[in-house]
């Protein structure tokens, strides 16, 4: 399709492609910062081009509540509204209003919410978040889905599956804008039956990438990536995958082995503003006594901004001080991090050796439970 | 004196030199933002660089407290651990003592107080002030002063006074560096006569500049004004004079024109992070709804960061929406904004065109009440 080229430099369980959007040529696995309000938290969008970052996130549901679809028309579209010139992947926001919303009401039709910033309501249809998505302009878009709790009943997620698979139809009916990619989102909680016919559903229909929700939002990881190579094991090799809100060093790792290409998650950048940063190891906490005048940076040998210019101590002293730099500081070496991580991970697949990569990387370094 | 060099480019009321310290050369009046904690918030020191600043504040109150005298030892002084390679004044801390802790006790030795931190007791001296500050290391250091309030009676401004001649002469004695300028504070209150015999105190004891204090802490702006000049007409021409905590971009014009050379301020960065933006016609409050949606900067023709690269609306947006970039991009542009006014100024005073330039400015610009 002409709204996005994918090709795979090096086929396998780990792949590694190249995905050509109108405003970028990203290089797969790729790892996308979440900038939900048009903003990835701290960070201006030249910072976010130095750490060689090409597609970001934004997202569909907070933009429309708030500054509005027409805001963001007058403006052309959420590039030229925060100055980003790269690409975009804009989220439908199913998954923002069953998370964030106090109340809702699911029909066929759609679903009415209310507004978590002001309780106002609200409805979104397929077509309607289609119709904003093309307001906002960005490179890839994401059809509504219905996105069921990890503990709902076989019966509620079997009927998500329909749902988001006739709303996936429409979405694709209602699109208009030839420049934009839309993917749909495989749904089907944890049983590898309901995955299976939720993608061949969508396969059907056709699309020029596919997304996996409803994992990473509290299962335990070892049914993530179960569930994740189910998935993938039915989903065409010539598209890109995307795995939504995954996540951790770890768990993007262990997603490559899967089969995926690109992931989102606010994790790196929200962990950061706490003061956890990542390291080879795992995180550490900075703001930790023991860090108190330590010369030496957060991690040796990092050349992230941070790292290049500033001791772990003068970080820990930020966080201590609750001063706003620190944010800014642990933000970049977080994000700094995550892509070092994606372009080793890449190399190592081209180079044929990730599984060795994959075992070193998850040998060294120890997760944190959420 | 071989700390400090100051020569003055144009003589007069309003007057145009150069500061020479260790670690700068800056063009005077100016401007100095505060990075109390050893940071000026949100902005890194690459960014104040860029703005055109060589010469920023620190805390010795502040720094004393958090991290300690000890971990900045350990650092060599605040250049190294804030990673700022311009120049440094710290203040001595006596106003934090009588401004943040929540208990002080006086006496002519010194003066014990309380952390706001965590209510700890602590006891500043003349010589501890100074000792502090010499393992800060900072270009220009303050003497300990005694500040008394606005409201305080003429007694206790009269005793102030003695006692921070006394205190001067003894940080004096107790200095060590010979790298560092130290400062002393004229006190005096709101009595032009007090502030006579403080000034003539200090500069009979002979220091390479003169800080006036106890000034813009709630009296009204013609008597910051009045008093300010009462206190250059004593002061030595040619020495650096400081004015502590001013200010507003109307109390700074107001300043160079009574003589002042150096001024400090937390209120354009502070004012900054609740959306008020200097323009030349006055404040702006950026999260007012009347800037959702401009496409036009903050002001035009703002060659400022923010301004070449965001819009108006795009910063309204982050500020309704509490998010951290918010903060950066309008600090970077009252900064700025400040920056300019100095060189605006300065160029002014050396094209003997300043009372008009001030005239005009002051008529433009619409003082926003504190
Ligand atoms: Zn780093
Ligand atoms: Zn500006």
């Amino acid at each position: 399709m002409s709204e996005l080229s994918f090709k795979l430099e090096k086929p396998g369980n780990a792949r590694a492609g190249i995905l050509v959007t109108p405003h970028a040529t990203v290089e797969t696995p790729c790892f996308m910062p979440v900038g939900s309000q048009a903003t990835v938290k701290t960070l201006t969008p030249d910072e976010l081009k130095d750490l060689g970052y090409k597609l970001i996130l934004a997202n569909n549901y907070h933009l429309y509540l708030r500054p509005g679809t027409d805001v963001i028309a007058s403006y052309g579209g959420i590039h030229k509204f925060m100055g980003w010139s790269g690409a975009l992947l804009t989220d439908s926001g199913g998954y923002q209003v069953f998370s964030l919303s106090p109340l809702r009401k699911m029909s066929d039709e759609g679903v009415t919410f209310r507004s978590h910033i002001d309780g106002s309501e609200h409805f979104f249809s397929p077509e309607l978040a289609i119709k904003y998505q093309e307001i906002f302009g960005a490179d890839i878009i994401m059809a509504l889905d219905e996105c069921p709790p990890v503990e709902a009943s076989r019966g509620a997620i079997e009927s998500a599956v329909a749902r988001t698979q006739a709303w996936a139809l429409r979405c694709k009916s209602a699109k208009t804008r030839a420049d934009q990619a839309l993917f749909p989102i495989v749904q089907g909680g944890l049983h590898p039956d309901l995955r299976r016919r939720s993608a061949e559903g969508l396969i059907e229909t056709g699309f020029p990438g596919y997304a996996i929700g409803g994992l990473a939002i509290g299962e335990a990881k070892d049914q993530t990536v179960e569930i994740t190579a189910a998935t993938t094991g039915v989903l065409p090799s010539d598209k890109p995958r995307y795995l939504m809100g995954v996540g951790s060093p770890e768990d993007i790792v262990r997603g490559v082995s899967a089969g995926i290409d690109m992931f989102d998650s606010a994790l790196p950048t929200r962990v950061a503003r706490n003061g956890a940063l990542f390291t080879r190891r795992g995180r550490i906490d900075i703001a930790n006594a023991r860090y108190e005048g330590d010369k030496t940076p957060i991690e040796t040998g990092c050349a992230c901004y941070t790292c290049l210019n500033f001791s772990a101590g003068y970080v820990h002293h930020l966080f201590r001080a609750k001063e706003l730099l620190a944010y800014r500081l642990a933000t970049l070496h977080n994000l700094y991090f995550m892509r070092k991580l994606m372009r080793d991970i890449r190399q190592s697949i081209l180079d044929e050796r990730f599984d060795g990569f994959a075992r070193n990387f998850l040998s060294d370094y120890t997760p944190t439970d959420e």
